[in-house]
Order: C-alpha cells, then structure tokens, then sequence
C-alpha cells in the first residue's frame, strides 16, 4: 500500500500521516520524489482500510502495489536512487559509473597497500578487500578479520577509496559497519534474513548480492528485507548465477540489469570476476555490463593473481585494469554515462588526498 | 590426513596420537569404527609430515585423503552414522528408517497438537514444525518463535515424538539446541557458514538441507564445516534443487541418495514436501525415496491445509500421511529396511515421558 | 476444441460430426472412450463457431480445451492409453509395467544375441538397440544402420522381444518403421518437428524422450506434433534434464511422472541408464521409478560394457538386470502394478518361443 | 591428428599428403593459412600411425590434437575464419560488425519488403526471415515455405541485401540453399546430426544457432558436424540458453563469445531477440553482444511487431533498430571493429542486382 502525497503537502501533513499509519499497526516509510512524497506502508499481512487515509490532509492518492516487493518498486519511487558518500563526491547510482576494484581477501597489509595504490591512479573510486571470507571449505584461507578492517581503514586516509567489505553474520555486521564506507551481503548470504534485517537496522549502504540462484523477484525481496528496517541505500550486484554451462564459474546474466532498472529505483552493479571465475574473461565481460547499461564494475585485482590466497584465476593484473578503465571509460557515453577518475574529497584538510584525480 | 590405528591399539595409544597432532598445531578427530579408530586431521592448509606420526605406537597407515572433504568422506569412516536419541529407540540412519512429519510452522498450541497426535498415531517418530521462519518476503509470517519451541517441547512430553526445528541464526541456533533434537539448518543457510562453525561447537544432531543450487561436493562441504568443529551427528537432506523445469516448485534430486551413500558415511533424508511444491507429488516422491534408498522423509502434515499460514498446497491430510506410511512399510524391505511405527521409549513407565523437555 | 458424443450416440453419428469437421476445413479425431466417444479438433488457428456442432445428432456437448496441447490432454480423453502389440500380450500403459533393455548400440550379431537372450531369461518383454546412433562426435561411431535393424528383426523372431530403435530422420524413419515395433525419438530431437510431424504419418508406436531442457508443455507439445497427424500411439519417456548438478551425467526428473499421469493419458516409461549415466545409480534409479509410478523402464544391459562401443559406463551387466527385474516385481504391487515375466505370443506355432514366459 | 606443411610447400605436396591420407581410408581436410596450410585429418577412431607422413615431402610436423573438435579448433588453424559473400564487400567475422536483421516470419511480400527497405536503410547488410518455422506448437503458424523464399530473393534483388533462413530438415535444406545465401539450422536442431551432416556437404555458409542447453563443447561438436563433411563457413550464434531465470525468455550467455573465441577460428554472432524475449531488453544486450566483442548481431525487427504472427512481442520498432545500429557503431572502436553501414555491390552498374537470384 502506497500513499502518494500532493505535490504541496506539507512536512506536518506528512509526519500527520506517517503517525495515522503507525498508529494502525503498521509502519511508515516516508521516501521523498522530486515532485512531491509517498509514503510506503509495510506490516499489513492484508488489505489495510483506505478509507480514513485518503480523507487525511495532503494525502494525493492511496494505491495498491501490485509487486511483492514494495520499498524497492518503481511503482512507490519513480526516481533513481542514488548511494552519496559524504565528504566526498562518489555516488552509486547516477550518471556516474562506479568501479570497485581490489583483491578477493586482504592478505597483508603491503599486498592490500600496493594493490590500492594502483587502482587508484587508475581511477578508482572504491576499494574491496574480505575481511572475512565465505570459503566453500572449513579448511581454506578465511580471512585476517578485523586486522583486515584497520588496514583498508588506513587505505581509505591514505587514498581517499572509500572500503567495502563483507559481513558473515550479525557478530561481523557490526564491525564492518563500524570500519567500511560499505557493507557487503554475500551471494551466499542472500537469503539469510536475519542478517538481511540486522543490515537493515543499520544507516550504513549495503551492497547486496544476488544469490547463486535467486529469481529477480527473490533479489528485490531480500533487498526488501533492508528497505522494510528503514536503511534506503541499497545496492544491487549481478555476480553470476548457477547453470549447466561450464566453460565459465558461473553464467554472468546480464539481462538482469535493464529487468532490475525497468522495476526498481535501486543501483546495480555487475562483478565480472565472479561472474566468469576466468581473467581472460573479466575485461569483454566488463564492457559488456557498461554497455548493458548498469551503474558500475565491482571487479578483483591483485598484483600478484598467481600467488593470491583466493580467487587469483579470476584477478586481473594492475594494467589490465587500467586498460579495463580505459575502455569501459570509451563506452561510457554511448549509454549516457562518465566514468570519473578517482575521488575528490570534499574538505582536502592537509592536503593528504591531492593528486589522485585526474 | 588420516591416521588408521591398528585393531589392537589402546585407548592410551589413540590419545597419544591425537595429542601429537594438536601440538603440531592441528585438530584431530578420534573416529571409532567397528575394527579400528581411525584419526582425522583437519586444519592443516597443506601436507603434513607423515614421518613421526607412521612411527607412533598403534599407528597401522597415515594415508592422504583425496577429497577436499574429509571427516564427512567413507574414506575416513566407512560404517554409517547412525544418530541416535538417548531414552529411546529411535534413529536416523541404519536399518530403521526415520520419519519426520508436521506442519511448516507452528501456529497454534490448537493446531500443533492435534497434528501430532494424529502424524503419531500413524507411526511417526520425530515431529517438525517452524518456530522462526526464513520467508522469501518481509511481511509474510515468521514464526512464533519460543512461543512455538516451548509448544514443541510439550508436544515431546506427551506424545513422545523427538522434535525437529529451523535455526536461522546464531541467536536462534542456542535457542533451538536447548528445546529441540535436531537442529535444522535449511538450504537459505546451507553456506552461511558462521552458522555451521557455531552448530559444530553443539552436541545436537544438525539436519543440513542441501542448498538450492549445491553440487553434491558443496553440500558435503557444508557438513565438513560442522564435523571439523566437533559436531559428528550431521544429518542430510535433499529438499529439492532449482531448474528451469516449471511443472514443481523445485526438481527433486533423488539420484543424490545413492550418490551420497557412496561418498559419505551420513545419513541422508529426503523431503518431498519442499522437493515437489505440490501436495498430490508428494506420495509418490515418498515412495520413489525410499525406493532409491534414502533413511527416511521429512514431510509437511497438516490438518487444515487450506487455512496453514506457510506451505498449505504442499501439505499432506493426516489422512494422506497414513497412507504413505503404510505404502513405504510395503517398499522398506526391498531396499533391506524396516520401518518401525512409533517411538518405543526405553523406561516406559507410567508417566515415563517427563524430563524429556526443559 | 473437442466434441464429445452421447453414450448412446452411433458410429454413424460420430462419422456424420468428423465429417462436419472436415467440410469446415480442420481435422477431426475420433476418440473412442468406455463410455462415450470424444471428437478433438486440430487445425483451428482461432475459435471454431460450435453453434452448428452442438445441434447435430449425437453430440452431448463442445467444450473449449484450455490446455495449448489437445490430443494428448485428459481433458479430451479420460482413460489411460495402453499400447497393444498384435499377437502378444505385451503392452506399455496399463497395470503391467513394460520393461525394454538392451544394449546402446546394436555391435555385431554375436553381441545382440548374447545380451538378447539374457534379457530375455529376465522376463524383458522389449529389446532395444541402436541401429543409427546420435552421437555427440561425428568421429564417434554411428551405428551399424540396416544391418542392426536386420539383426533387431531375428532378435523378434528367436526370442519373441518386441524391438525398439530409434530413427535419426525422415530417411531412417522409414526404415526403422518397417523393421522395428516401436520407433524411438530421441532426446535430441524432440524438438525436430519434422521428424515428428513423418512419425505422426506412420501408424507405429512413437517412444518420444523428453529432450535435455523440455519443460512438461513442451514435451506434452512434441506428442501432439504425432497425435495431430493421427498417430496416437505415443509413449513418452523421462531419460533426465540438464541442471548444474555434476554427481550424474543428467538430473532424473521422476516428478514429471505423476505431473504427466495427471495432465495426461499417454503413457511414460523412465530411462535410468541415460538418467544417471553410472551404472552404480541404475538400479536405485529404477526402483524409484517404478514406485513413483512409472508405466515401465528402459534401461541399458550390455555383457561387456567396458568393451561397449557406446554407454558402456551406464551399462549394467545382464546379472544385475535381473536382480532390478526381482526388486521391481517386489515394489510393483504397492502402485497398483504387476511385472509380467516374459511374453506370451497368442499363436503360438511352430513352438518357436516356448518357454520364454515364466 | 594435424600435419602441418612447411611454409615453403608446393600445392603438389599439399595434395600428395592429403592423397597418402585418403588412401589410409582417412579423410583429409587442407586448411590454407596465413603462412602455411595445415591438414586436418578426420574419420579416424583411433590414433594414425605418423611415422609415414612426417616423411612426406613437405611436411613440417604432425601433432595431435587435444580436442575432441578437430576442425573447429585453433589448434587447428589459427587464422579467424571470415565469410565472404561473392560479388559484394560483405563479410561475417574480421573486422567489419555484421547485422543481421529481419521479421521473424515471412509473413507477406508487402510485410517483407518494408522491413527490409527500413533495416536496409539502416544499414543492415543481411536480412533474417522465417519460411519453414519451427514451432512449439504444431497449431501454430509454420511459414509460407517455398514462397518466403522467393519473396527473400526479390528483397536481396532489390535491396542487395544477402539472406538467411531457417531449414527445418533435409528436404527444406536443399531448397534454402538453392535461394538464400546463409542457412540457418536452428537451436532445436543443434544435434539433429543428420541435417548438420547434409548441410556440411553443400558448399553455402551455415549460421548454427546454440542449443538451449548446450555446451561450449557440444556447440563446437555440431560445428564440427558441419565442417568434417568438407563444408568450412560456419558461423556460430548464441540465443540464450534455458536456466531457472524468469525474467526474460532466456538467459543470453555472453560469456561464451570470448570463450569460443579462444578456443575456434569460427566467427560469432549472438541473437538478443532470441536471447530476452522482450524488445525492451534487445537493445542494451545487443550494445552488450558488441562490447563483449561479438562479431555481428542477429536482430528481429517488425514494422508492426503487435501484429506479428510470431515473436511480435521481441521485434524491434524500425526506428529502435536504427537507434541500435547508432549505438553499436559508436561502441565497435572500442574493440577494434568497425560497422559497416549498408552493403557495397562491386559490380555496382545500374542494374546490377540482376542475376543474384534464381
């Protein structure tokens, strides 16, 4: 159920409203359009009665939302939603392209050093490094954990990238929001609700992926579970699903990109590294999701793919990100987009920052 | 790795050996077989040093174990696992099989009841139902979470049934273990594997359903996860896998059965309740189940389908559920199985039931 | 569109309505039931004006068919169809279960022979081999054509099997029509709407497999290709889709056997052999099969299949047949079903197959 | 098995080698290269004895082949394949983008000719139309057959557009290639084996569409149908492959362009119709097809798509294919490829189309 207010309504009319909707039970999320505010309702199992809410002052219009998904449908928030960073001028969403680059697992603190020093001459904005790693097996690498969260800290004062970086479970969601500008949901992770609604508890951006074989409906529904907490900024990630084709680790579909566009307000991103689990493979695959139009790259790069702890067939080298930049920076305006190079910090105090935009 | 001690090594031998391996810095993991022990290593990110461990006393072979799992793996234990419940007669894996039958979620002290009485009289021995609830949408019913373990465990009291219920987090998890028999972790959270470290650290049995997308290396990965921390009793369960074929809520993947008894020493269940969608599939996947092999069945009993909160199309009619029985008891012996009617309680005094819950 | 007669109407009447059909340009399908006859109507792009229908003598009423297949649908005709084969009393459909084997490839006389007679001994009533082979590789070997269709022919003739084969084409079409009982349509093909629309013309029993990523209406589609040229002996049959699983060859899809029983009146038989592609998954497989109620199996035998010149890893060994064949007959009465041993020819001359019965 | 010839060697040692091998009961196929040939040998089960032919004049080395795809590999012959259309400057595979558009359906000779007046005016150098429609449904619309053909041949007259279409079998095969430049076999004949070894023994250029759930592999395997019966212009075309997805028709695979790419010499297309089911995602997957450095594009446009007797609701909008060709055209650069816009008739005399029909 949506209320859609008139264009001239008031902030008292609205707030009237939002305590009319909590007072029934429900709960209120007031998302402010360019013309004017709806106000999405959310905890009625059923029908909720519209008759008082449309004789309440201000109120335009109450409609039925047709999707399961409501918070995150076009039908309740025509605009784009756009992730804004404060300090500085990098966004998710929008007419910029967003490109997060940086290696699987955060091995050291000089490999994860050397690493962001070069993808941010190359012009990235974000840095992704695990902290704590989904590995299929107990025994595998899994992660330095906080150690690694003080180390992309220190990689977001030195080189102005802002950090994202995944959360397992409620424990380490806490952490992550505490230290990353960004909090990443894994594929596997996509379904777990109670982590879904701890991240939405949260007034920290969360990167969701989509799970290895979740159905757009089931994407925008676990995005739903964040929304429906009160946490807006969610970002949406295409890293690949699950089929019967081998000659890549999973099938990157691309398609999902205008699907999401046409029926959510919300970014998307593609991770071309996953997505292909194969380096020769992450460049075609990167133009490809410009071109098809979504908001930016998440990619892996590692200055030493060979001897990396985790997903090193999948790295690219440094240069091949840098012509990766270049490339999908040529692509750019055909789909109405610029790629920027490099952050600018709003309040560049001791000049710590100069020299890594163009 | 794994140490195979001689037939004729003491227990003082064992324990030695094992102390050995933790000062190394690894875990070790005393398996008792019907001949001999056997010992598994786990933690070491390479090869071990075979030479002193060959040379301990009571050490028959140290061999490399060639799969990325291990104590989940027959290499490491060839008999089967069998779980068994302490004051009674019941088990999951072995001659007898296991049946595992009641309502998606607990709604009712009304309806839970008068479910199990009925899914008892036809001879089940372990009850489910969901107290917390993983729900593709936010705003569809979640359970009633303690209210329902406390309902469960009454139900234990007086019908003698060993009870069964989702864990969906953490938090959850303590909870679960200290109402319920069984721990289970659904196929949402096959791969959240901070849940599977901290079901590892219970001494519960853990239902594990296969994910929706899991290879059969995956799933017994995810159980490696629970065995390498200590946690032996780890059941399986195939729910049903996705695909492109539309004509059921998911494809039942049967031919996982034989493949897992090949490969693992664990039991491993089916349900055909999740693994069809549809309530007039699932007799005849009951069967086909237990035709390939399988311990035993989950299955969703109701006794007003039409009004469940969750799951109502795919719930049987208690009337359905005693004709499944009946028809696997024909089935059991072709396959070398029995199928026992009701849980037979060891001291079964008047009044022997109490103590069993909390 | 379908018509269905009066229970009293007369043969007359029913010729007088087809022949009404006819004159307004579409086909008509006479379909004669226990009680009553149906007449479906093909060949309608839109709606068919049945104001005049319903008005001629004989008609009970014209019902609108909502399904996108007609002929193959219960809704058009009730009963099961049971396929007959004159002077014998093997069937496929019905309460006796149809079990076909043999080997992949038809590889020489002495091979045929030899795996021919231990089928036999088993109780098979059906033989199968290929003559002309799709194969993967144009390299791999194709099959002995004519000469594997003679050697089918003699087969038929010493043990009184019934054979089936499959034709690759229209050319082979022909041929496998004239020497075979059944002819086979690949998975491979079963979308070769040509191929489908020369077997439709022929009036033998049509094997139809599923093809690897058929949907239930697509499948159910293919059959009406044959039915709506007149040929209404189909026989569908289930040999596995293709999913990300990787334990088998394919993933066995038995769901689609009650789906097909329920939409349905054709009769499906389920290949384990090429469901599974491991010899070990076989017998499993077709226990499952049959309990969840199969009409039959078809399944590879071969004497040497590490010598098989094709399939010979999912092979079984003819010892291994008859103990499926013992395990089957055990779970068949539980569906309603019996395994008939062996074939009775109704004109018993010359003595030539005494003895092939129990 | 692969002999490669000197760079040095004469046309009469070519021949001799390739002579040596067909007397060993093999097949030869000389494969000319930039700077040497290489020959392929085919018909082989087993491995050939080398010893003779390394001593044949000219031979520099003969190597096996690690493939089960022999012809279609660049091991095999390292140059891309690029088809030439005689008499004109267009070509499939190089550097030159090919478009490929059309109605799914030739549904009138006034429909058919102002599409391709519009896709021509675009610059569209190949026209697509059904004649022989391979249907799911066998009351569905089929095609006008032998008409479609002759209307095609009028278009590529009049427009100089060269044409591709659909065979269904191998009668309709002999007939496309009498009258279209391009045969099209279709996904749900990628493995009719029979027709792909009739089209590998005519001598016209063969556009395989993958099969919905074919492999890498398997695709090249049919390829390889098609060229060990002597025919080398094969043009590959990805159209979306079958998977859980439901939020387009199919899900388009772009990965497999730079897959086969680095595998085959063979040029690919890809088919974003096809590949959604949905106009609206035709043109970001087409820009996509192009960034992921596909060789052309296979589109279907209608100039009155809601009328369209097949596929209306994926055709292009005249007017959104040429805004597709706009935007492919300013991506090509950033993969070294150009987009030709219209085709060049080398004998461009006034009347020059003459004489490209029959």
């Amino acid at each position: 159920m949506l209320v859609v207010m008139k264009a001239q309504a008031t902030a008292e009319e609205v707030q009237a409203v939002c305590e009319h909707i909590e007072q029934l039970g429900f709960r209120a999320h007031a998302l402010p359009g360019a013309q004017r505010t709806a106000i999405g309702i959310t905890g009625n199992q059923g029908e909720v009665d519209r008759g008082n809410l449309e004789e309440l002052p201000g109120v335009a219009e109450v409609i039925r939302v047709s999707k399961p998904y409501k918070l995150a449908s076009r039908e309740v928030k025509q605009e784009d939603t756009i992730v804004r960073f404060a300090g500085t001028d990098a966004t998710i969403g929008g007419r910029n392209l967003a490109v997060v680059a940086g290696p699987c697992s955060i091995e050291s603190r000089e490999q994860a050093f050397a690493i962001a020093e070069q993808v941010a001459a190359s012009g990235a904005q974000f840095f992704r490094g695990g902290a704590y790693k989904p590995r299929t097996s107990p025994y595998a690498f899994q992660g330095l954990g906080l150690e690694a969260l003080h180390i992309m800290a220190e990689i977001r004062d030195r080189f102005g990238l802002r950090i994202i970086t995944e959360a397992m479970d409620n424990e380490t969601l806490d952490l992550v929001a505490e230290w990353a500008d960004v909090i990443q949901i894994g594929a596997r992770n996509m379904q777990n609700f109670s982590l879904l609604k701890h991240a939405g508890r949260l007034r920290k951006p969360v990167l969701l992926k989509r799970g290895m074989s979740a159905t757009l409906d089931e994407f925008l529904m676990a995005a739903e579970y964040i929304l429906s907490e009160g946490n807006y900024e969610v970002i949406l990630c295409e890293r690949g699903v699950r089929t019967f084709a081998d000659h890549c680790r999973n099938t990157l579909d691309l398609s999902i990109v205008p699907a999401v566009q046409k029926l959510s307000h919300l970014p998307i991103l593609v991770d071309p590294s996953h997505g292909t689990g194969k380096r020769d493979k992450v460049l075609p695959m990167a133009r490809a999701a410009i071109a098809a139009g979504a908001d930016g790259i998440l990619v892996e790069v590692h200055n030493q793919p060979e001897k990396a702890l985790s997903d090193g067939p999948q790295s690219l080298y440094p240069d091949q990100f840098a012509r990766m930049m270049d490339e999908i920076e040529q692509i750019a305006p055909v789909v109405g987009r610029t790629l920027p190079r490099g952050i600018r910090i709003e309040t560049a105090a001791a000049g710590a920052h100069d020299g890594f935009g163009k």
